[in-house]
């Protein structure tokens, strides 16, 4: 066989492959920031865990406001302006609406859901305000909704709430549900900024909204908070119900005494359950202890602090909002419902299998990193210039050297600590090998890794 | 209507909600540590959201290596001594295997796959070593086989990952895996104790086996690495081809230049992606910045920092090992394969409903925090009298008071800084109604809740 036809088995295997992929049809209201997103991540070519699975997700129609934007990638016959002609289209399963607020998504909803359609949905405003109704003819209609994106982002808190913790009787939850609010506290904290000097900075990164009211006030952390007890607790309640209060009135010497008492000033979502299956629901600024997990969650990013009377703590952290963590959570949510709709057992177990285009694994000698070397030397001259030549002949190159003074001499030699730029574990071996030889070097060498994480 | 036909019809909604649950059988090899923490779990009365979901779970057999040990609260008809008794059993759905190691529990699950039954496993040495085969086999008899347990213990890792992240790419992968390690080196790194000295608080406080081989020398998280590996990557790569160096070599001058270098020692297991379909897989002590989150993680807790191309980067933190965290895992699969056996999709709509069994909101009066309030008062004798005295006619007690010297003293007036104790919000309320009544106190007084977490 020569490698020509191997080419075409191989396109043929894949070829099979995508034809035994069951396709599931998608349309969407929406298509802005976080829209866009779910297109990209949809149509590249490789989408990590997604192109192992055994479903296609196909967007069929997309309704947006304006037909005449130019909408990079989006092929033209896709889009529509009239919000019906997606919602009534019987060939599609799953519904998508990114087009957040109350009106009209509650009314588009209602009619998808009576047209048997399931949907996900990032609409924290309307869930937090509507969900028994939605929920409601969800169940009548024999149809799911999600909305993994409506909280936190990208990070998979309901899942972990509803099926990961779904043993656990949840004690407490503690949310940094607002990176807005997040990123102006931190800066006001670490930079001794004022509240409107953080915000400016905050809009001009993106992190705000022009209008950033809802997230200074605490309403956006409030229907987060809203969407999170039902799931922990089942209880429904509405924003109105519970106590809110923005950050609006932190002063700099607020978060000065907070420091000096212990404390970091976090805008807090709150849900701790008491006794007589009562809950205490609340969204405010809160001073908790420096040091803790949830005080060091800065900038823009979001954490939840869940405790279980099984799991006890678990801590979840990531980024909260954004066009590509929100599209990420959509998918999440989109492929549960495609798997529903199509599902065998062995349609999950399959992307667990071994397959010709599986990852090949760096062979052991190629690893390249920094290194930490600690010797024990003789204490004369000359010693780190022969260090030095060897590594030197393994094209491995010195960062940094930590030599104490003879303070630390003791019988076996003195202590010499050499820091190296990345090094092949090949050529690190041999300067062990030959650095082990040395007369000069006492004991063997201690050789630690550095990983300067991402 | 009288109280008495409220309380029988309240009693007949219940008891229609427990018969519309459909309900699936489960047999169980082996009940030590995690299988009695998973009958736990599954018989307390209240577990959360597992009892708003539309399905029951029920344990119909366990087949145990000693019948004559006493068991407390397992009734002696569901235990067996002959595995094959649960194995070949038709009426059992799914099969939760909690032996451990190779063999027999290689060749049970493969007899179970061929009987149909679902498997749930928390087998991490079976899994790195024999995954291959047991996915096929089981991709094969169209049945599922999951494991959430086997790695990180309570932390959802494998469902965030394969279901949470699955549009992403997965860049990077980063776990502290192993807690008997991470025990270790905390109390090597906090209090300076020598290797032998922490494995044996270790092993007094229960985190490590009395043979800690395998969590010392890697091998542990080198298993997990694998597993993860496999979600994220697709890659199907064994222990033995994989870079794994232990702690044992870990001396504390190490730790001692580490922190003085801006690093903190951790035995990581580390999965990245690299350019031409490569992945650098590999576990070992590894230098990481001191003041990053991973380097943060303390005593016997586990975390996994992955960056996703779509997230950016997410941390799962929590428990890695232990009966109820274990079992709240198993529990998590369970339900997953329950689901899928019975699923409707209004069947998870439903657990989202209004019910009446729901919790009821404590009211905003009856909060109960501790307060920091902050004054801006006239600098003169009995300022602080005459707000102790309102506070203590609210039954509001003092914990501290910070009183600033002269030299803060502007135009305005000085600060005045008071922390109570826990207070009702109503209370609080009447106080500062009062409080910003008086003369000798300027500007409205700042109040902000604290939060000790928990």
């Amino acid at each position: 066989m020569n490698f020509r036809s191997l080419y075409r088995i191989h396109f043929s295997i894949v070829d099979v492959k995508e034809k035994m992929k069951e396709t599931v049809k998608i349309g969407m209201l929406g298509c802005g920031v976080v829209g866009s997103g779910v297109l990209h991540l949809l149509n590249r070519e490789h989408s990590g865990c997604l192109h192992r699975k055994n479903i296609g997700l196909q967007i069929a129609r997309i309704a947006v406001r304006d037909l005449t934007k130019r909408r990079e990638g989006i092929p033209r016959e896709l889009l529509t302006d009239d919000p019906l002609a997606v919602i009534d289209d019987p060939g599609i399963d799953i519904l998508i609406e990114v087009i957040g607020g109350i009106d009209p998504a509650r009314h588009y909803l209602l009619r998808a859901i009576e047209r048997r359609k399931s949907i996900v949905t990032a609409n924290k405003a309307l869930l937090s305000e509507y969900g028994d109704e939605l929920f409601e003819a969800a169940h009548r209609c024999g149809v799911d909704l999600t909305f993994e994106a409506s909280v936190a982002g990208g990070i998979p808190i309901i899942k972990s709430l509803r099926e990961g913790l779904v043993a656990n009787q949840i004690e407490s939850l503690y949310g940094i549900l607002n990176g807005t609010t997040n990123y102006v506290l931190t800066r006001m904290t670490d930079e001794g900024w004022d509240l409107h000097e953080a915000l400016r900075a905050a809009q001009e990164r993106g992190y705000a909204e022009a209008d950033p009211t809802m997230d200074i006030n605490g309403m956006d952390a409030a229907q987060k908070l809203i969407i999170l007890t039902r799931i922990a607790y089942g209880g429904v309640f509405r924003t109105a119900e519970i106590l809110r209060e923005g950050i609006d009135r932190i002063a700099h010497q607020d978060i000065e005494y907070a420091r000096e008492l212990g404390y970091t000033i976090k805008l807090l979502a709150i849900a701790k359950r008491l006794d007589g299956n009562r809950v205490d629901v609340r969204v405010h600024p809160a001073m908790i202890p420096s040091g803790s997990v949830m005080a060091d969650i800065k900038d823009e990013f979001n954490a939840i602090e869940v405790v279980g009377d099984a799991v006890g703590t678990q801590v979840f952290y990531g980024k909260g909002a954004g066009s590509l963590p929100t599209a990420s959570a959509i998918i999440s949510d989109l492929l549960d419902l495609a798997e529903r709709h199509t599902r065998s057992a062995s349609s999950r177990v399959s992307e667990l299998f071994a397959t010709d285009e599986g990852p090949e694994l760096l062979s052991i000698d190629e690893i390249d990193v920094p290194y930490y070397l600690r010797f024990v030397v003789v204490d004369q001259p000359g010693v780190l210039a022969a260090i030095a030549r060897i590594l030197a002949a393994e094209q491995i190159s010195i960062s940094s050297v930590i030599q104490k003074g003879r303070s630390e001499v003791s019988s076996e030699g003195v202590p010499l600590v050499i820091m190296t730029h990345e090094a092949k574990e090949r050529a690190m071996r041999h300067a062990i090998e030959q650095l082990n030889r040395l007369d000069v070097v006492k004991d063997r060498v201690q050789v630690i890794r550095v990983e300067e994480l991402t």
